[in-house]
């Protein structure tokens, strides 16, 4: 069910001023940031390993990810797990009555999403992907 | 220098409330609770693929994580990536002007860990553990 953590997620003010924190003292490699203008945030993922490390800076000063800023500030903001089938690991949790931010997943640039609530995990924001996997038939 | 994301860092307030819900209900597998009396914490790993999740319980109401608990509540605390050189890592971020918890790696479990301060890195706690490796020869 679950193959490996994705990724973990960090909110950050600005990816110009976190990023060489990453690259330049860890030595990780960051790849180009992107722009999800329908998440109304920037996104850079660093590698770590086959790991990796995603800084999320929010777009605009009203979004949800601005929200969370000015309330909480920067920091630590979700842990992503890779699933292999996300739509049968959603309706299971539903049906053990598990509080869901997205009852179905949906699509993002490296595959189809979905977060469970925070609340469900005791303030652990746990994002879910299904990768999409070219090398892998069948 | 950066290997991997060794593992994430989990505050909980009970290790018998939190454990269930990650191998219940996403099926990962939990290693037994062990206490840790001198770092006052009370830890159980959880294995995702070649990650893993740790989740810390605070052992007395005075100690450093019972007084983070009672701050910022339960939820992501800090994420750790295993280094090759931990000393030698730690001596070039010290050079570079990084604030550090740990000048200097102390003996855990498993490994050798130390602490970047959160202010360096945008409020993300960041450990830093040169895993112990008998596989590996010389």
């Amino acid at each position: 069910m679950i193959r490996r953590i994705d990724h973990v997620g960090v909110l950050v003010r600005s990816l110009e001023q976190t990023l060489p924190l990453y690259t330049e003292l860890l030595g990780l490699t960051a790849e180009t940031p992107v722009a999800l203008p329908e998440q109304e945030v920037r996104v850079a993922f660093l590698h770590a390993g086959d790991g990796l490390i995603e800084l999320l800076e929010p777009m605009t000063p009203d979004c949800v990810l601005a929200k969370v800023l000015a309330k909480r500030g920067e920091g630590l903001l979700h842990i992503c797990l890779e699933v292999e089938d996300i739509e049968d690991t959603l309706g299971r949790l539903e049906a053990a009555g598990v509080a869901l931010v997205d009852r179905h997943a949906w699509p993002s640039p490296h595959g189809l999403v979905a977060f469970i609530h925070p609340r469900a995990f005791h303030g652990v924001s746990i994002e879910l992907r299904q990768r999409t996997r070219p090398d892998e038939g069948g």
